[in-house]
């Protein structure tokens, strides 16, 4: 009701900003001290001066991209002491502070990463000359330069300074810079391992924050974990001692001879990888020795190794609970501070929809008119025309959201004529009706253990027969049928909608084309027909369990991912220590003299009138070059017989090199004990989460319904039309005909976006977000922020309750 | 103030029960109705007739006797369908429920389960005849009889054949018994895999609770698990029809020539046992393979073994929480019943310390007069005699302290003339001082790194030289200064009340024998010497963390034993199975044809004039008796190379042996599963709780102090001067001569008992226990307990509100 009366009332809105955009301060002062003349344009006087009232748009434009820079800051995570303090600054910040400039950070640490595979030792087929590769490394590196002095101009050299991860990339880009030119000069490679510190360049990208993110609760669940290293390793160490004093004196064995193999062969049973061997000799010797073995695997392996685990498993609770809290917190300041640099001294209750407007334009350019004002009427919780700070609170979840027009239809054939309609009614029903599903399921199943039986009786030789299985074609033509019904029946757009039928699609059509290479005999393609198995998966759907597993994977994927990436970068650097030291060392018939060499021989003898060839292949998991290297590193990952590989390389280098293996394993051991931390937590809050909100668990997304009258609509093409701004006029106009036409006199708009942790964590932490909450606002009134540095900046971060209070002052 | 005054009320309370015992209620009505006869003995018409009040005093020890069974099932979580319902049901429950039955209980079960060491494939040196095993056997099944039959008498035919874990023991023992006298008649043993099920023997003896508790946890964890576990063998599947499709073409890769191959070797490969091995013919053949292989690995065992985790984890928390919960309220259940049993038709609000004395007797029959006055004084809240209900809801906490009278002296050295004093005084502030304690960490440190050194410069030989090394000397010496030094400044009891101190003295002992053994040259103590790097535990007080840990680890030890114990029934089972199919299936050369035959291989060829073993050793690892398949199945645990084991056994039986081994996995990977959870459960609860509870986090027990007067302590032994209990009296009396000898008019006790889980429960879930008892007793309000039979005992399991009603109506 008030709403109808009000469009005018909050469309126009003139008043000067109440709290100037910090760079405005700049420039107004060194104008002069024209600081204080911005009047009140709204006064019929400022009214006719169309010069202040210019100014006074400019300002806004101003007050606009501040609230949105700091909005931004908010969302990344930024410090708000890397705030651009200047106009130049701004600029600077403007510049590094867009896709563009990203891609090229992206690229170029890309492209230096790369350069590994064609520097020597390199891949075989990508190997580039000195000069060349040294080039282009010289050009990456100018490039990083490039976007170091942005960022300096940006931040100023004072905060440039105290920024740590900058000048540590500052001084890695020197140090590269010195080593290519040297390359470039001598003409030949030296040892390089610092190019294991390239990996800072892609982790200093932009795109990358999650590595950081992720590097950085590595870093901090690294004391509780050391300390428990620490007691295993000292139980090792009595053990090793205790092992050398007890079998020692048995010749025949080899793993506790000296108190270093004692040492570690105990360190390699950590990781169980040459259990029954090492206890063997003794065991043979004396079936009591085994206790000394079980003792040591049970404290070991079952008891601290666990206990690793619960420690990580503990400080990683911990701290994602501390990360939410200060995101949220930082989140909240920064809306505070958009929000002051966004209200009039006329109405200092709240935001009118022209400065949100202003402030969308330059915070999400790509968002439409109609859903700017969606937006605005989201947040606003109240009567009034402006958004007050309490709603504005809400801004990061509502700004996300996909707005659309809700359907008044039920389904896509409503409009069809009425013979149609029923057509497409019945076939809607069928679909969606039980018996149809459990239909799809049991020939689901039945083809799962057809393709099972036939590959069972399939003994080797060539699999692909010219003739298509008749099968083959049979279960095809049921998907087919089924995917055409269920097309038709709940509309393209609706089946496409829903992750599971997206799935089925795909792979009916890979089932298709795989079809399509039989048939047309196109060998290359021949694997497609492998993947038909992938079908089964469709029977996970009929367990809520795995609807909830599945579910909650997709959720995860993001940050598995970007843990996978962590993990990459460890390899990276490994993969460089390891070529630098290791390339070439091993080879067939390499360590016939070392314990492990059955392993890496390789003999061509021939019996009868046969040539046999005994094959040990671990020659091949070696270091000469970045992907074998990689390979290797990750059957060191997977540990098991890694010591073959460990004293391989041992017995043709030095017994330092242990040093590498057992160290690369503590490594991924705290990166995979991290992982598996992450999927513990990450299962059990999903779960927890679950347990706690039975009802809404079906929904999997956020959903906000809004009503949007023809008036109000008209009034924002009003408001547009007076700042000429013609394309979101047109969109509006359209809007308004589609009413029209339908002679609605408003219509219902359904924004939505998936769920995201942080809603999650929201829900879950509910009672506490409150406290929280509290605390900062008394901390923050108690206060001046410490983080904010005595520039000009600073007026716009007073706390707020100080804010108001000075507005009736003035 | 009160109570001084009191006394003579309180002791003295000869009411008649306001409830009958059940049995009472059988025998009376046995005699004829002679029910209503027992009048208020209070009255003086009462006091006169001296065979009624010997009634009612019999009445009472009755009463006093059944509460007390009400509180033992409370204790042990038995339910009150077992409750005894007559006087002969009594008289075999009292039978059946002490030490020596247990006791027979056990060593019955463990009678019948070490039988398997003697039975064939016996262990050599114990190898019985047939007829001495089977003998034992029959003996050992007879006395089973015995226990059941009185178990029966107690829980009446009904009951027994409604209680399911009885009924499988005895179909279990039908089973045994049959199969024993088979084997005495033919003289010779058949294939016995039912004897795996002697277990059950085990499991349902009194001692292992723990054990039942773990294997309901394991059973209740299942559904999920096995959810999760068809997705793992459905992924697994896909893999292999896939592995099969692509690596059949290469005749060099043997892992994927048929689809049983590809399945077996992706099994093994879940368990990375055969890692880099099955990669290798087809990495060498097309590089890019290895994605096939990281993908899954990835899939398998990085993510899904992961969620197997988290759901059991999630799982496992759930019941834990949930089985506190029943316990506890089966707990306040179990009071309500005693407390009903207790008191009088006068005093309905309260128990009178004579009936509480009354009830102890039965309860805690060991405790001593002054223990269970402390106990009554320490449950009493409020200034009454009498313990209100509310009060006795704490019964289970307060019964476990152990009293003892607060020393009036600081130091035990106080009493001692003044310079003897003042130098026992400097020792005492000596050996608590920090210098002292990071002296002594010095100490150890440096022994530490001295034992590492003296090691290192060994290399082989005889160590154990006649000539004691002087540095062993030294450090022994300095040590049993400290031991000195510390004893007598804390006095000896104060210094063996701490764990660390009696480390310490156990392990100075133990370098002190060993110093014995070398100095007297007594070969088989050697090893002592050996565990001197046990003293370099002792750095661990230093840390904090390690502190928490370590008291953590001891909390957990009882948990942890029977998570093995559980373990090792699983182990038993597999053990009998695989003794009766394996035995003597693997020996030396026995699996040439194989593709493990390297690990079975035993050759003894002459190199030149040196006879030259090589040994292969795997035929070491059999089920040729019981002890070497626990060693086999304690490596299948382990899990690396189990597959050369399960190789070696199947190409000397058929392939289907291949399923005992997987099944054994499984089992294992359950048991394994849910001992890592229940570890992270535990110390994550520990952690959380040591983060609630910041400040009370130093005492390391529940301790309670209570005053009494000597005014007090008369009154009791009056009490029981009258019912002429004369070792109560005199024990009564030795306080009263203290605290004269003192000229104290009351002396203070301390009550102290170590924390358990329970504790750190209850504190966790405070609030939510609070909501659990309203939510039970309004449950308890609307209707009358479910699980209670229509017997004569529910008339004392009626709901306590409703009692109390009827009470003001008699």
């Amino acid at each position: 009701m008030q709403w109808r009366e009000l469009p005018a009332i909050y469309l126009e809105d003139p008043g000067s900003p109440v709290q100037r955009s910090s760079y405005l301060i700049e420039l107004h002062t060194d104008d002069g001290g024209s600081y204080d003349v911005v009047s009140d344009a709204s006064s019929p006087a400022a009214r006719e001066c169309c010069a202040q009232q210019s100014s006074a748009r400019h300002n806004w434009e101003m007050n606009y991209q501040e609230a949105a820079i700091y909005l931004q800051e908010g969302e990344n995570n930024d410090k708000f002491f890397t705030h651009p303090k200047n106009a130049k600054a701004l600029a600077a910040y403007l510049f590094a502070h867009n896709h563009l400039f990203y891609l090229m950070e992206l690229s170029t640490a890309l492209l230096l990463l790369l350069l590994s595979l064609c520097e020597a030792p390199a891949v075989p087929m990508l190997r580039l000359g000195i000069f060349v590769h040294a080039t282009l490394e010289l050009f990456a590196l100018i490039v990083v330069v490039f976007e170091l002095s942005m960022k300096m101009r940006w931040l100023g050299f004072q905060t440039f300074i105290r920024h740590k991860r900058t000048m540590v990339k500052t001084c890695v880009l020197l140090v590269q810079f010195i080593e290519a030119i040297v390359v470039l000069v001598r003409q030949t490679s030296h040892v390089r391992i610092t190019r294991a510190l390239r990996c800072i360049f892609l982790v200093d990208c932009r795109y990358c924050g999650a590595v950081r993110r992720n590097l950085r609760q590595i870093f901090q669940s690294l004391p509780p974990f050391i300390d428990i290293l620490l007691l295993l390793l000292f139980f090792m160490v009595i053990f090793a001692i205790l092992g050398f004093y007890l079998f020692s004196p048995n010749h025949s064995d080899p793993y506790f001879n000296t108190l270093e193999n004692s040492l570690v062969n105990l360190f390699v049973l950590l990781t169980t990888s040459n259990f029954p061997d090492v206890m063997m000799p003794s065991y043979a010797r004396n079936p009591w020795s085994c206790v000394f073995f079980i003792v040591y695997l049970s404290i070991e392996l079952y008891f601290i190794m666990n206990l690793l685990l619960a420690v990580v498993f503990d400080t990683f609770n911990d701290i994602e609970k501390r990360k939410f809290k200060s995101l949220l917190l930082h989140k909240r300041t920064a809306i505070q501070h958009a929000y002051r640099l966004l209200v009039t001294k006329q109405r200092p209750s709240g935001i009118s929809f022209k400065h949100f407007e202003g402030l969308l334009r330059f915070y999400k350019p790509r968002m439409c008119a109609r859903e700017r004002y969606l937006t605005f009427k989201a947040l606003n919780q109240s009567n009034t025309p402006l958004v007050s700070l309490k709603d504005f609170y809400n801004f990061y979840e509502v700004v996300g959201l996909k707005w659309k027009a809700k359907r008044n239809r039920e389904h896509w054939f409503d409009d069809l004529p009425r013979t149609a309609f029923l057509i497409f009614k019945g076939i809607n029903i069928l679909v969606k009706s039980r018996v149809f599903q459990y239909t799809m399921y049991t020939v689901v199943a039945v083809n799962g253990i057809w393709i099972l039986v036939e590959t069972f009786m399939l003994q080797g030789g060539n699999f692909f027969s010219r003739n298509v299985p008749w099968s083959y074609i049979v279960f095809l033509t049921i998907y087919g049928v089924e995917l055409l019904l269920k097309t038709t029946g709940l509309g393209p757009v609706e089946y496409l909608s829903s992750g599971w039928n997206l799935f089925d699609f795909s792979v009916t059509l890979f089932a298709f084309l795989g079809l399509m290479a039989l048939a047309f005999n196109m060998e290359p393609f021949y694997f497609i027909v492998v993947l038909r198995p992938l079908q089964l998966l469709r029977l996970f759907k009929l367990k809520k369990r795995y609807r909830n597993v599945l579910d909650t994977m997709f959720e995860l994927f993001p940050r598995m991912a970007s843990l996978g990436l962590t993990l990459l970068i460890f390899y990276y650097c490994f993969a460089i220590v390891g070529m630098e030291f290791f390339a070439g060392v091993v080879y067939p018939n390499c360590c016939n003299t070392s314990t492990v060499a059955d392993s890496y021989r390789w003999v061509n003898h021939t019996v009868g009138n046969k040539t046999v060839v005994e094959e040990g292949y671990y020659y091949l998991n070696n270091f000469d070059n970045i992907l074998n290297s990689f390979v290797t590193l990750f059957e060191l990952t997977v540990v098991n017989d890694w010591y073959i590989i460990m004293e391989g390389v041992t017995s043709q280098t030095t017994h330092w090199s242990r040093l590498y293996f057992m160290i690369f394993y503590i490594v991924t051991m705290v990166v995979m004990t991290i992982i598996v931390a992450f999927i513990l937590d990450a299962f059990v809050f999903r779960m927890n989460y679950t347990r706690k909100n039975q009802d809404s668990e079906e929904d999997n997304g956020i959903v906000l319904e809004k009503e949007i009258s023809k008036e109000e609509v008209i009034g924002i093409i009003e408001l547009y039309k007076r700042t000429s701004a013609a394309t979101e006029t047109a969109q509006l106009q359209k809007i308004v005909l589609q009413m029209d036409k339908y002679g609605q006199m408003s219509t219902v708009f359904l924004g939505r976006r998936s769920r995201t942790k942080s809603d999650l964590s929201m829900k879950m932490y509910e009672e506490e977000i409150q406290e929280w909450y509290e605390e900062h606002s008394r901390k923050e009134e108690s206060q001046t922020p410490v983080q904010e540095p005595a520039s000009a900046a600073s007026s716009s971060l007073k706390p707020l309750s100080l804010r108001q209070r000075s507005q009736t002052v003035i």
